[in-house]
């Protein structure tokens, strides 16, 4: 006989039958829990020994009700369950009501504490397990959706300011059918295809924008960083192609070459009739680039200028045009005369000729398929004793006399090498500009489909968008307000280089290698996180995560790799801003520290350490005191831990390997103050009030999250307590719960057009 | 006439000479700093005025020396420094030199506090500034190197365990020329040869390794999980293939199906005869499975089953061996008898006949290029009311009476689904283990090319070891230790999965959920890492590091969702392991909570929470404490939020939306735990005091860095002071710097053959 017609017959026994559901629905009951059931139920007088007896076989594990007999139990449940009120029933009420609609007469004030002991020992929550029998569930977190309370293309408009109508050119010039992607399996196919690219953008001038206009160029240099940004939302290959042609080659010949080599080759540079390389990198030495071997000896008989590669490690490596395309180079090249070593200069030397032949001397390797990047045509370069024109060193910063004898305004090797490379530092700006393009490209593509996706629902519920889960939103939300955040700072940067005097030197370039390692680094833990976000569609080519990602997987790597970089900013950061980069010695350091000794350092005060106060923790003046704090106090103890360590007799080599990860931290404390500075400073201007107040969320959310990632500092330090760090990570969590609602609206504002996005998963309806 | 003649003239002026060095090696001077020379100057009795008009001139910044003349300098001083003394001499001590040497007759007493004055005006440091006069430097960071403090092959040997003969069998497979590695470009050549290699594999019995006897196999499931493991040192496109196959639908077919299953497929599937693919995720539902909308209709007229795909959403998506060459693929839907929905079952269909050719009502999509894994086939399948025999339902665990009854010994549709999946956890102990084999290569490439690729060093002296760099060993050697640690927790687990009992599932269920997430976010983790510590070297596809990153990457999202896993392992742990998995009720917590406040926690002892002695922070003792304490801390403030947010009258479903993130944590601390009790107990196993020795040291690193990267949250509590977390950082930056040291030896005991590491930067010389 099918157990309900049992229940039918012994309608009291309806009492538990919503109890039973639960445990049949969850588990098989263990053995002492089984005993446990045993002892309660043997002991309930109202119950006759037929009944107990069937009630008993209701919870053999040997013999569990029939499926079909188990779905109508859920039917009969759901029958008596109250789907109107929002207060749910207990299992004990529920189960009274199903034995009173069966013709029951037992009291419930008589069973009802015997059925809630019941319960307790079996340990469920009565009102979670209700919500089981609800017909539909209205939660919080199903409700969560898309809200605007801002124009998009105001803030839009904002984020673009006065390099507007740039990027929308470069937009519209990208949207054409002409730069529809292509896939990547054909190596020779996809070079050759960014090849044209960056033909078409030469075409439009893109290419020779910074250039002086007597060569073709505009004089621009804003809106050649503004370009670099906008080609950014696509193929990347085309961008670094791009900056190697008319960043890399041609800003060497402008910057570190003199008037005679602008007039000879700027021109042909900016219209791509001159296709070229930056020489710079060996194998053997790519950080320590000043250590590289490549000679260039000058020959006092015919006043020329031999290039060799002296070893097998001494090869030029990943040399973007190299490959295939480049048909001139500057050579980085120590210089030799009469056996002196002077150091490195620049040179520039013909590779291939107009048919693309090798020239004599020459050699050239592929680097073969990469992680990413594949559209450019890294190649390795051996030279051969190949002789080149004295007029073709790049004589700014140094040259040879018509005697013979080297000439240079700067007297130190070391000196003029890192002042050559300053007046490169926009490759430092461009590169963090265009990782943050490609953050925002997978931002947009993450956020928009984590809004349609749904997966998971209540009990009985419908399905909810997995960007109202809260991990999601921790996820995603912070990277939203690092890109905004980066985006200001980066215009700072861009300014700041764009309006530098030789003095502002050593800051902007600290300021560069610093902003380029954060926007680096935050576009590889972006998109990581974002392929993740996205799961499987993640993973597949066409929505493109998977390219952005190895794509700029290097830019962590070259134009300094970011650990290397990061040091340099500590050291400039320790002789305030007078140290050229990489010199290892401390000159200055003493003075820094004297200076901060004499600073009056702010008291922790006992009622800031523990404030929870909401209006505290969301006050800029706090986070930027507790940024400014952090950034003074590591690197003051950096600056006495490397004097102590060297008092005490180690070798200052030594002294700063052992400091390494702290002066690491010198760098982000540094670089995290400046970001927030800027970012505040940023939204203290915009005028419109929609704009103005999600952007201070989005503020508040970069402070408070980078100082809830740096709080084992904060309470090491005793800055902050418990307690503080706690009501921190609260304020996190609701901040992006706040956000998530305008989250769609933000990466709209940064206004991809979904040509360039392509992402089907990202593509508005 | 050249500025040193001048000085020859006036021999008193080589006091400044090694000051005037520095001065023009480091940075042009500021305005203010050449005024309080010129002052310094002025003051000095001992100078005449012409001597003080020549000293003046070379501090003006528009008259540096020439190079030539600052070269000659840089000659004399290191002429007169003394090479061989570690006492370092000041530039007041070289000036004094230098005088003398030149005919000064200046008393030391006299001038020498006008230079020390000086010097420290311009704030150099002198012990730093000497170090450069040095012709070479013996520091502590260049000396370090590699040393053998135990024997390779005893820890290999322990490794591998009883696997040894498998491992090493499979290894040598790979190493022959059949198992070349391919390059990725032609998609289709790709997938052909990754196929050949399995049926390779096939024809050695490994694919059938763990079925039974009688249908061709070894029935040693030990075995097979070690050849997942072996061949992961491999391409890992075939890995996934191998698993597809003989994993996901051999094993669909063993654990779901009856003997007729067994009798009708496993021998064909186990030779790669009959090549098929586990077809359970659709485009809607990935994470949460239960909800698939496939239909497998029984039809009582004929007694079969119609499988159909009702909408664009339901079809089935990323499907592996579907693109290409499955013939036939174990499908997931639900079954519908009577227009009642019974949940999900499994069923055999036919996708093509022996030819390849597609069957009538299948349609199957190419998912095309992903990021990685391009050998395998993913596709996407649609059913159009496609009819199977009855007795191709998988009938383990339910089935279709005579009648044309529905049957299961399972109650709950919920409860018999999450049943079936937990008969395929054997793929999440697979994936978490090919994840680590990737992540040993990652190491192997990146700790050998780190120990060999020398770059920066002191000035005048040679370049370094970039392993040497405290950074750099930070960056990799924790990670080294992370994969250690990983080996004998997944050991563990497996073997736990192979000494199963009924009773243990739930348990070795949560153990595979969080050590898979675990383990595949190590594995991105280290991989990122490698490539970055690997530069430009590790961007080349030939080095592999790449590929391995991009191959692995979607592990953490197949066989579940890392972060939905992390949460299902909380609430596993909520319930005292009782819970089915992706269960939404409370059922337990309270009783679990009760229990937590019976047991005596440990009090905070105020000596212990300062506690910064090395012998108490280097002892397990104290580790498993600190984890143990956190794990139960996490556990019960959990417990307790959500009891009181349901409480409060939250639905229960917001409740766990809100508590999402500590959640997760819940499952980190539970894991973690079980990471660190598995290392211990397996350390204390081995014999061997030299590879004891280094265990040990690399279990403390994985136990303090832990502890470290949880620091903020020890520092909360209570339960460490600041004094002790700045120590334990401390401890781990110098078991970096220790073990550092047999970081090589600790890869080799990897045994990767050379064939398959590839990679030229590993390659042993």
């Amino acid at each position: 006989m099918p157990q309900t017609d049992r229940f039918k017959k012994n309608p009291g026994l309806y009492l538990f039958l919503p109890l039973l559901y639960m445990v049949w629905e969850d588990a098989v009951l263990t053995p002492s829990e089984i005993k446990s059931l045993n002892q309660v139920i043997a002991g309930l007088s109202w119950l006759s020994e037929e009944e107990k007896k069937i009630l008993l076989a209701q919870i053999d594990p040997s013999s569990p009700p029939s499926p079909d007999e188990f779905k109508s139990w859920l039917r009969e449940i759901r029958a008596v369950t109250d789907q109107t009120s929002t207060k749910k029933e207990s299992l004990a009420d529920l189960g009274l009501k199903l034995a009173a609609a069966n013709g029951s007469k037992v009291k419930p004030e008589e069973v009802k504490p015997s059925l809630l002991q019941m319960e307790a020992s079996l340990g469920i929550i009565s009102r979670e397990s209700a919500f089981y029998f609800s017909n539909e569930r209205g939660t919080q977190t199903g409700k969560q959706s898309t809200q605007h309370s801002f124009s998009v293309d105001t803030l839009a408009d904002i984020l673009d300011g006065d390099q507007k109508d740039t990027i929308q050119k470069v937009k519209i010039l990208l949207s054409d059918p002409e730069f529809k992607y292509i896939d990547s399996d054909n190596l020779n196919a996809y070079r050759e295809k960014v090849l044209q690219w960056c033909k078409h953008l030469a075409t439009q001038g893109c290419g020779s924008m910074a250039y002086p206009k007597e060569y073709g160029g505009q004089n621009d240099m804003a809106a050649y960083f503004a370009i670099m940004e906008a080609l950014s939302y696509h193929d990347l290959s085309l961008v670094i192609k791009f900056g190697v042609q008319f960043g890399l080659w041609g800003m060497s010949v402008y910057f570190l070459g003199t008037e005679k080599h602008h007039k000879k080759y700027l021109k042909d540079i900016g219209t791509l009739e001159l296709p070229g390389c930056f020489a710079m990198t060996e194998t053997g030495h790519g950080s320590n680039v000043k250590g590289i071997e490549t000679t260039a000896t000058y020959n006092h008989q015919d006043k020329t200028i031999v290039i060799n590669t002296p070893s097998e490690i001494a090869k030029k490596e990943y040399i973007g045009n190299a490959a295939l395309h480049g048909q001139k180079a500057t050579v980085f090249a120590k210089l030799i005369i009469d056996e002196k070593d002077y150091g490195v200069s620049a040179f520039v030397v013909s590779l291939r000729d107009k048919s693309g032949k090798t020239l004599p001397g020459v050699t050239i390797e592929d680097c073969g398929r990469k992680m990413g990047l594949n559209g450019v045509d890294n190649g390795k370069i051996h030279f051969n004793q190949v002789v080149i024109p004295m007029e073709d060193m790049l004589d700014r910063f140094a040259s040879v006399t018509a005697e013979g004898k080297f000439s240079s305004p700067i007297s130190s090797d070391n000196r003029r090498f890192f002042t050559m490379l300053g007046t490169l530092v926009g490759g430092r700006i461009g590169i963090p500009r265009s990782g943050l393009s490609a953050s925002k490209s997978g931002l947009t593509i993450a956020i928009r489909y984590g809004d349609q996706r749904k997966q998971f629902g209540p009990e009985g519920g419908a399905e909810v968008p997995i960007l109202n889960y809260r991990t999601h939103q921790r996820r995603l939300i912070p990277l939203l307000a690092n890109a905004y955040a980066l985006h200001f700072s980066l215009n700072y940067l861009t300014n700041r280089f764009l309006k530098r005097k030789e003095e502002d030197m050593q800051e902007i370039e600290a300021l560069a290698a610093g902003l380029k390692s954060f926007a680096t680094w935050n576009a590889t833990d972006t998109l990581q996180e974002c392929r993740e976000a996205c799961g499987g569609k993640g993973y597949l080519f066409e929505n493109r995560i998977g390219t952005l990602k190895n794509d700029t997987e290097i830019y962590t790597t070259f134009e300094g790799d970011n650990t290397v970089l990061m040091q340099l900013v500590a050291k400039s950061r320790l002789t305030e801003f007078r140290q050229e980069f990489s010199n290892m010695n401390l000159f200055g350091i003493l003075n820094y520290v004297a200076d901060q000794a004499k600073t009056s350092i702010t008291e922790k005060n006992p009622i800031i350490v523990r404030s929870t106060d909401d209006e505290h923790l969301l006050d800029f003046e706090f986070h930027l005191h507790a940024f400014k704090y952090r950034e003074r106090d590591i690197l003051t103890s950096a600056a006495r831990r490397l004097k102590r360590l060297i008092d005490e007799g180690m070798d200052s080599f030594d002294a700063f390997n052992v400091s390494q990860h702290h002066l690491v931290q010198v760098g982000f404390a540094y670089i995290e103050r400046i970001i927030l500075e800027q970012f505040i400073s940023s939204i203290e201007k915009v005028k419109d009030p929609g704009c103005q107040a999600i952007l201070k969320k989005l503020c508040q959310l970069f402070a408070l999250s980078q100082i809830d990632k740096n709080k084992g500092w904060y309470l090491e330090q005793g800055y902050m307590e418990g307690a503080k760090t706690k009501a921190i990570r609260k304020l996190v969590n609701q901040l992006c719960w706040d956000i998530r609602q305008e989250a769609v609206p933000l990466v709209d504002a940064f206004r991809i057009p979904n040509a360039l996005l392509s992402a089907p998963i990202a593509l508005k309806k």
